[in-house]
């Protein structure tokens, strides 16, 4: 029988992944959503090579299911349809933060294999007609296995990852995962969020430069999907937010002092900090 | 005689600049700069018309002096050169911040025009080596005219502006532009920084994804240029950041209660703002 992957969810990322997807070895890309305009859209356009409403028809013979939804939608699938997926197979997810899927995920069957997983990129627009394949070239793709996740499954998604075209893939556990996204991810887009908020916004237009289309550019989010991964992963936003708050005020206090060799001297540090991470 | 403008100081911006000039109507670009490697560049690559390392030489002729210096070296040049520029030409300039350099033109003689200019462009790097003219395709070019300053000259600006191909051509006072600067440019760049001091950033690596390499870019400055540029800006600077801590700590302050419908209605009034300024 040809082998399957269920891609569960055909937004921006359920999408990209599809069309990337596709021509992925010998297997057959199946793709399901619950939105009529949506799956005409993925037929129309060639996306998957089979697309269905109804996951229980296909989940007990597909080989991996990659599950493409919302924080909640992802916990919800697996608990409303964990009885259905064929054992031995994968079970993956795309979300962008990894501890509550990891242990939402406990509600599978023993014998299916669970590996979280995060493409680590994105826009910020949703949608399947937004979504595109080149979306993840020189991306990170970076997994969260389980200690019983087989061998062979971590290789598929290495496979799959590279016929995607990441620019590779790290394994990670939940914990390092999650404190590394609340500063990296989570904390460009409360900054963002917060620039927005000036009161200054609409006025300052004809004075903008690229600095601040790109610090901004992420503030148009989608505000049911981020208030999910926000809330599943506050303290570790909050500690990074903490150290960020001090790391501004250190800046303000060497700029009311008008002492500017500490302020030379504070910009140098940074900077070669910068510059550092740049060649590493 | 053939008109001239002449670029002082050709690193980043004023190599850029001279690049863009070619084949501005009828004008002759000279080319000015200290450095020997640097006038070595421009001759090489056929940046300018004419270069010279001593200005007294043809700041008596030209139409236009352009300064691309730092904001110290604009100051020390007009102080230096006040009394060789021509009666009746045009003096402008390049730098982030206004009211300091508007006032420092003060020592012009008394038909010396001055007109403060800013080119809303850079990269993180510095040098004519980095120079390249489409820099400023889609850029804003700012102005703050005297009061006595000539239609004529201002229209030069705008002729200038359009060849070089600039987006549109803004005219402003120095107090309003230097306290739009202090939030769309210089807070982009201390929030860049203070991001790169979080000690997790070397760590970091491999989970970071374009929203942090966009915030991140420009915390790679040009270290005695922005000590400069802050310096002079203080004031306004601090009072954004003021604004910037009281809106992060709003968003702490929703995260740490865990009430996801306030979280949700927070993220959907700054978004909007985002979604409303993208239209503008």
């Amino acid at each position: 029988m040809k082998k399957s992957i269920l891609v569960v969810g055909l937004g921006l990322i359920g999408g990209s992944l599809a069309i990337g997807l596709d021509g992925f070895e010998d297997y057959e890309i199946i793709g399901c959503d619950v939105s009529q305009p949506t799956l005409r859209f993925a037929a129309e356009h060639g996306i998957c090579h089979r697309l269905t409403e109804r996951p229980g028809d296909v989940l007990p013979q597909v080989d991996m299911t990659l599950l493409c939804l919302h924080p909640q939608g992802i916990l919800d699938f697996m608990a409303e349809h964990a009885g259905q997926f064929r054992p031995g197979s994968l079970v993956t997810d795309v979300c962008g933060i990894k501890t509550a899927i990891m242990e939402g995920a406990s509600v599978l069957p023993e014998g299916v294999d669970f590996i979280g997983g995060h493409p680590m990129a994105g826009t910020e627009f949703s949608g399947i007609e937004h979504a595109f394949g080149a979306m993840f070239q020189g991306a990170h793709y970076l997994i969260t296995p389980r200690e019983t996740s087989t061998p062979e499954h971590i290789d598929l998604l290495r496979r799959m990852a590279e016929h995607i075209g990441f620019r590779d893939f790290i394994s990670t556990t939940t914990a390092q995962h999650d404190a590394m996204i609340a500063y990296t991810s989570q904390m460009m887009h409360i900054i963002a969020l917060s620039v927005c908020d000036d009161e200054g916004l609409f006025t300052c237009k004809g004075f903008e430069g690229n600095s601040f289309r790109d610090c901004t550019r992420v503030a148009a989010l989608d505000v049911p999907l981020w208030t999910q991964l926000f809330s599943l992963n506050a303290p570790a936003l909050d500690a990074v937010l903490d150290k960020l708050e001090r790391n501004l005020a250190a800046y303000r206090k060497v700029l009311q002092s008008g002492d500017r060799q500490a302020l030379a001297d504070k910009l140098a540090f940074s900077a070669a900090r910068k510059r550092q991470m740049n060649l590493e």
